[in-house]
């Protein structure tokens, strides 16, 4: 069943301790769009300018995703910058240009409004909530937010998640959202929120799903090499998003089954550690399938006991 | 099975967000005996001074720990103190009087030589090694360091870990030692330094287990409050050698089965998650065998999928 993301899609520039590329595809849309699609039927909506290139569009056409609701409009694409610590926990921003974005209004096709499945990368939250409002039939709604919105814009944020299934954040967020440092208070404090399931993604050290009383922990993967961090938690919430979708999860028909939601993190996971391997979204040329279920194996093999 | 532990017997003065403590019983030793005590007969070498107070010896003794290589002097016992920061990732040492401490230097009784396990809790290179050479027919022996040996010891720590089955440490020890950020590599490298097996400890996010070109990952244990996590690493080494002991892991013998090293670092995850549920030793006057394995099994249920 179809899966329908919102996001910004972006020309990147990125330095990490491997090397330096100037400019190439990125934005949370594409990242979370490149990842669900190995799973279920992908529908993308955002903007980019006149310079966004063909081959671009062919990888995210080439991959199937569907794009009708990607924007085509006069100006330049959303451009963002940004330069990694030696240990690629941290990054400084060098560079935003909004540009198209700016003026970013998602509106979707007639064709998306029906799908089963929604997922919101980090943009402002109403807009995220106007997204929301125009689908029906939603069996999975969330998404993302950052700090900036957290704080600044609390009290829309809070109009927006109030009608999500599911928050996908990382543990600063949810502290700095919750105002509760431990993460199982933090989590209950965001459960009262709206969404009835918390992801934390915690970068190198895995992801948390809490589920109302209920959580699964699951340690990040170890990469011989970490070429580049970029889009590895929208590949997350890509993956996740993604495998509920092929599984066809719908909690309101009450048959919860929490399994399904520890295979989404894992596979989320899966996701989210092949797109550091190498720069931007270049892993996703070559990922087949058969390679992301022989490593949601691996991830037995090393968590079992 | 016997387990052999050296280590110091300490008083410790520590503060966090949780309370403050002036004087409580401490020491590497104190913590991984009464971890292993919950699984094989455990037997400690240190030293105190005649402040050492009869009720500390008791529980210790009421544990099942054989004291007779628990030497007593003249003078006062080693002692630390310390502050934790608000979030408990990290703590600041305000005083460090080594008193009796200063002079250790571990003699075995002969009832310990031939016990088949033996842990070395984090003391001068040349100390532990010592130890090690005074012991006939171990099965499986190993231990901890830290930056400062490996910074300005590291040639004696190098003679010394040479003869150890495993190293226990935290990822920026196994980063310092080896010289690689990346932690398979930084396990490839201390693999030819001579232990076959390598746990580093995560803290909050839990614990890798190398093993030749094998490894397993546990999250770490999610509490609802952290009272105090003096302690907690070496509770995980007791934990691990404990369980290893009663089940008599032997390597030595070829049939290494990965999942009884898998399960020994559940072990000693769980005993490091109860230490920290009350300040220094005290979840140690209460717990029973059957909470650690109900625990055991809880690790299950939220890593499971």
């Amino acid at each position: 069943m179809s899966v329908v993301v919102v996001g910004s899609v972006a020309y990147d520039g990125v330095e990490t301790p491997h090397g330096r590329v100037d400019r190439m595809l990125g934005g949370a849309c594409t990242y979370i769009s490149l990842a669900s699609s190995y799973f279920a039927p992908t529908k993308i909506v955002g903007v980019v300018g006149e310079d966004f290139a063909r081959e671009d569009e062919n990888l995210l056409g080439g991959r199937g995703i569907d794009l009708e609701g990607l924007e085509r409009v006069p100006g330049k694409t959303f451009f963002w910058s940004g330069v990694y610590s030696a240990d690629m926990n941290d990054r400084t921003t060098l560079r935003t240009d909004l540009n198209v974005f700016a003026d970013f209004n998602p509106k979707l096709p007639e064709s998306y409004r029906k799908a089963p499945y929604l997922i919101l990368g980090n943009i402002q939250p109403a807009l995220q909530r106007s997204v929301r409002e125009q689908m029906n039939g939603l069996r999975l709604a969330g998404g993302d937010t950052m700090n900036y919105w957290i704080k600044d814009y609390r009290h829309e944020l809070l109009a927006t998640i109030r009608d999500w299934d599911f928050l996908l954040i990382n543990d600063a967020e949810a502290r700095m959202l919750s105002g509760e440092y431990n993460l199982k208070r933090a989590a209950a404090a965001i459960f009262k929120m709206g969404p009835h399931t918390l992801v934390i993604k915690r970068g190198e050290y895995g992801a948390i799903l809490f589920h109302r009383n209920w959580h699964f922990i699951v340690p990040g993967y170890l990469l011989e090499e970490v070429f580049d961090p970029t889009g590895a938690g929208d590949c997350f919430a890509g993956g996740f998003i993604g495998y509920l979708a092929e599984r066809g999860f719908d909690l309101k028909n009450g048959h919860i089954n929490p399994k399904e939601l520890s295979r989404a993190v894992i596979y989320g996971s899966v996701l989210g550690s092949f797109c550091c391997e190498k720069f931007g979204v270049d892993r996703f040329r070559t990922l087949a399938r058969k390679e992301i279920d022989a490593r949601f194996e691996e991830f037995r093999t090393f968590t079992e006991f």
